[in-house]
């Protein structure tokens, strides 16, 4: 997360967004992310009246500015950072990933000057329709490009921004750069996790553990378990085996054991 | 990008999902993501029929597969991880930041036997309305859990899935780890670069550079240019100088400079 007052320095600028549930989408994701400053440059009126009286909508959406040309939303901003695709066109800004992006942003937030008040950053998206025209771009310092999947590269306008916002609040410097070694040891399936589950409730009602009553919450909890223990293939087989002999004991007529 | 091998052992799975819009949603994020295998549990049957049914709904939710239960749909898993936030309940399970979880579940994915055909790890999304029941999580060996803001800490299910793919999908080997020197320098404002930008373009029309009509065209280029080269504060006061010494000059009656 950034810090509350890096957050206030941070402002998501939609440029002729269409859809009213993708607004309200948009907006939901900021507030997710705690940024809390929005921009809608040249809104279509009527959607952009709709998604403001949604219901639920959150109070940023309410606080929003309207703008009627991208230069006044960013004016303040030392830096503008436009988010694309690269199927159309041949960009003239440099194209920077999600995470280098990032990267810049939180260190130009963290430079600003303490006494600020208007925003510092801007990062922009476009219309659903065809995302951030030449003349949207001219306004960037860069192109921020999320990698994705070449047959289906366009993303949604709020899954974009709940994208960009995640990789933006994402502390650098979390434990997953720490490379854990991998656990070359066979792990077991779910199915064959519930067929040990299986043989241990049966055991339990055999031995008399626990009345029929309480028989579901007990198998619940057993899945819990055997889930926080992560066996390993060769665990399982032992426990499997030690079981099925408990139960061929628990079998035998009581007396002859 | 997960490669194709590894993406075809990941199964999203959503647990009782009721809106379509939502389930068309996350179908497109798996899409954008290069996931294709999705499974649905228990959905509310008019609702299904409907997301599966969409104008432009993804193959994938179309070649989606339907069961009654969860334990149905994670049986062949090596790996279950449910999603979820804290808000609510006490969980028993390990929980895991989604970069931990995006660590474990690519390690899972390397080290799967390669003649492996059904999935191997699943990602679990609850109902919008109440996210996964302790039931559901039972089946799972950690909960991930996204970090977002405490006032608002419940993603939309399109942009948890969205989110939750990127991450995985998201190289940890990345450039961005590469902490580049904070540029220390003061940044000018959009709103700054523009007077600049105004200035460069009187001096070309004061000195007959180019046509009225190319003017527009010009002055993105401009704004272009100067935002690719990202002047310091400083620069931009010694180019402002300078175009206003040249626009002094050029005003002055031609034959006396």
């Amino acid at each position: 997360m950034l810090t509350p007052s890096q957050a206030d320095l941070l402002e998501v600028v939609l440029v002729s967004p269409r859809n009213p549930l993708n607004i309200g989408a948009a907006a939901r994701a900021m507030a997710n992310f705690g940024i809390h400053r929005l921009s809608i440059v040249a809104p279509f009126a009527v959607n952009w009246s709709e998604a403001k009286s949604a219901v639920g909508a959150p109070g940023l959406l309410r606080e929003a500015r309207v703008y009627d040309t991208l230069a006044e939303a960013v004016g303040p901003c030392a830096l503008v950072l436009g988010t694309g695709s690269l199927d159309k066109r041949n960009p003239v800004q440099a194209i920077l990933t999600l995470p280098q992006a990032a990267n810049q942003i939180r260190q130009t937030l963290a430079a600003a000057p303490s006494d600020h008040t208007s925003p510092h950053v801007a990062l922009l998206f476009g219309s659903e329709k065809h995302g951030l025209t030449a003349e949207d771009l001219s306004w960037c310092h860069s192109i921020v490009v999320i990698d994705t999947a070449d047959e289906q590269p366009s993303m949604n306008l709020g899954q974009a921004v709940a994208v960009c916002l995640y990789e933006i609040s994402r502390d650098p410097a979390r434990p997953e750069a720490r490379e854990e070694a991998a656990r070359n040891v066979e792990q077991p399936t779910s199915a064959q996790l519930d067929r040990l589950a299986c043989l241990i409730e049966e055991t339990m009602d055999r031995a008399n553990y626990s009345t029929r009553g309480l028989r579901s919450a007990n198998g619940e909890a057993l899945r819990v378990l055997l889930r926080r223990l992560m066996p390993a293939d060769a665990d399982l087989r032992r426990m499997m085996g030690l079981f099925r002999r408990i139960l061929w004991q628990l079998g035998r007529p009581s007396g002859k054991i």
